[in-house]
């Protein structure tokens, strides 16, 4: 059978759904942002792990390799974030070819180790191998977080308000003028108008945080410092990776609840509105299913309503309902849509 | 520069020396079989990973993929143990691309299950996605000890006797046979000997067990479970993944100390002497040189000469000495040699 038939949550569903946990140090395996672990003491360990190949993942034709370390490192912690964790640890595996040098990975650990700093992370070891296959990067998080603290994503309760960091779609955005640059620059090289040794530097004024939020994202602990600071637990989170539609899916199927989701409350920033007009793409669109925006997606009790309202960045962009209520989404126009995670299509 | 002038220890000792831990959780960083953490209690918790790369790590020629994936799981089990831990959870990612079927894939993990049931350590997570770069694996430990039992590369002392488990260079012949025969068969179908149809089976009779030590090792819990019971917690340890050499002259540096090694007491199974001879290779430098053998290698006073004894399968190799004398091998003419990583030369 073809994996595609299947896809990547198919795939992973078919292979572990069967799996039993016999260690009591295993207190959640796969399937939520990270696996939770808890031995002796009150604190649980969060654990996370991304693997970024070359080709699939990243493009080194327009990702300069310090934004690379950085961006690998800024994935994982934000799924320790996902669950009102602090992430600790890393630990770093790279499959290096031979195009790169010294430098080269330099330049990928400069952008690691800043990630690191920023936020606080030791980088506790890994594995270095030549590759004869790309770059390929595999970072592990460990993190941490009171036991009362965790939040995972089955916690979800009726008349819940869904609530997002940030603002969705621009990451995407970036991605799409980066691969039109791309192809639009090949093919001034195919017909010879330009030198073969000229490099791949495009005009990008304008566009500077699209461009930012794809190459450089940054995982959001201001959004958890100021929960905290709240006193705000909330009752389910995730971080919006692979798109905001997907996300609110997995909390509805792992709450077992219903939602409604409000397009016109959807956050969006002014660039990507206008790069989507310039592109001739559904700006709703683009933020439902684009992904890589690492925003936090999370729900919290209505009585929370006014103290949400007055935290900085975060919008309420729904409510969860009943399941048998379903995932809807409310468009502009007033009308109701079962959400899909792909796309979606009128109820 | 070029990555090779560094070599891969060189590489991560460049990019990773000046890092300092900023969270109490860290207590070891990079730089032993595992990373060190500790939270509150008394449990400490090891970590590990490793990544392997098509065409580096592995060869789809000849490696059945359920014995990839008890590989894969087990190489990581090996660097617990060998800070005398005991394996918990493992995180498990894949990079696949369209060669392979949903059953390759369940043959893998078949095979990563099937390691994970026989050391009873959970599978808690992963990331899975499609690759453009042949397979890619990389697994992530976590273990725990309670913190009296961790055993570092760090604390061999002189006096101190070196021992090893098994036997050595078994793996290594075994990777010989197979790279052979499969010259052998790609030679054969090029001049059209055998149908382009024809699969990889060579006649392996009396070579079995050099097969199984590369294809399908076992990480060595018997042997920290007889050192338990027998209540010996090694000075140092490490496994023995890149050579007997070189594993032993980490200890030594990580020590600071110096070691007498003698070639006679390398434990040798009779069909890695007699692959030997009929791939016309020294032994003893296969033994030394060869990797993948994930024995144990550790230091215990010289107090514990006659329990170390009376234990099965563990060796008494070598003694540790003063830094001053260095790392030396006493070869079988009683001639003495510098130990170097990669061969030996004579002192």
């Amino acid at each position: 059978m073809e994996i595609s038939k299947l896809g990547e949550f198919g795939l992973i569903d078919r292979l572990t759904s069967d799996i039993k946990p016999v260690n009591a140090s295993t207190l959640l395996g796969a399937g939520d942002d990270c696996a939770i672990l808890g031995y002796d003491g009150a604190t649980r360990q969060l654990v996370t792990t991304d693997l970024l190949l070359e080709g699939i993942h990243f493009d080194l034709v327009y990702t300069p390799l310090r934004h690379l370390g950085y961006k690998a490192v800024m994935v994982n912690l934000s799924d320790v974030y996902a669950m009102n964790g602090t992430p600790r640890q890393i630990t770093v595996s790279l499959g290096i070819d031979k195009r790169l040098q010294v430098e080269d990975i330099e330049e990928l650990y400069a952008g690691m180790r800043l990630a690191c700093e920023r936020h606080k992370v030791d980088l506790v070891g890994g594995d270095t191998s030549s590759s004869v296959t790309g770059l390929t990067i595999s970072i592990t998080c460990i993190g941490d977080a009171p036991e009362k603290d965790v939040v995972r994503r089955s916690g979800a309760k009726p008349t819940d308000l869904i609530c997002c960091s940030g603002n969705l779609g621009a990451a995407y955005l970036g991605l799409q003028l980066l691969e039109r640059e791309k192809a639009i620059y090949f093919q001034q090289l195919k017909e010879g108008k330009i030198s073969p040794d000229a490099p791949f530097q495009p005009d990008f004024a304008g566009r500077e945080y699209l461009l930012e939020r794809f190459l450089k994202p940054e995982a959001r602990r201001d959004i958890i410092d100021a929960l905290r600071k709240a006193g705000i637990v909330p009752t389910s989170m995730m971080d919006i990776s692979d798109g905001l539609s997907s996300e609110l899916l997995h909390i509805c199927k792992a709450s077992h609840v219903g939602c409604r989701l409000y397009e016109e409350r959807i956050p969006l920033d002014y660039q990507t509105a206008a790069a989507a007009e310039e592109l001739n793409l559904n700006v709703s669109t683009c933020a439902l299913n684009g992904g890589e925006d690492y925003e936090l997606l999370f729900t919290v009790p209505l009585a929370l309503h006014e103290t949400i309202e007055q935290l900085d960045d975060i919008k309420i962009i729904g409510h969860i309902t009943d399941a048998d209520d379903g995932p809807v989404m409310v468009a502009r126009g007033g009308s109701e849509m079962t959400l899909k995670a792909q796309g979606w299509q009128h109820a």
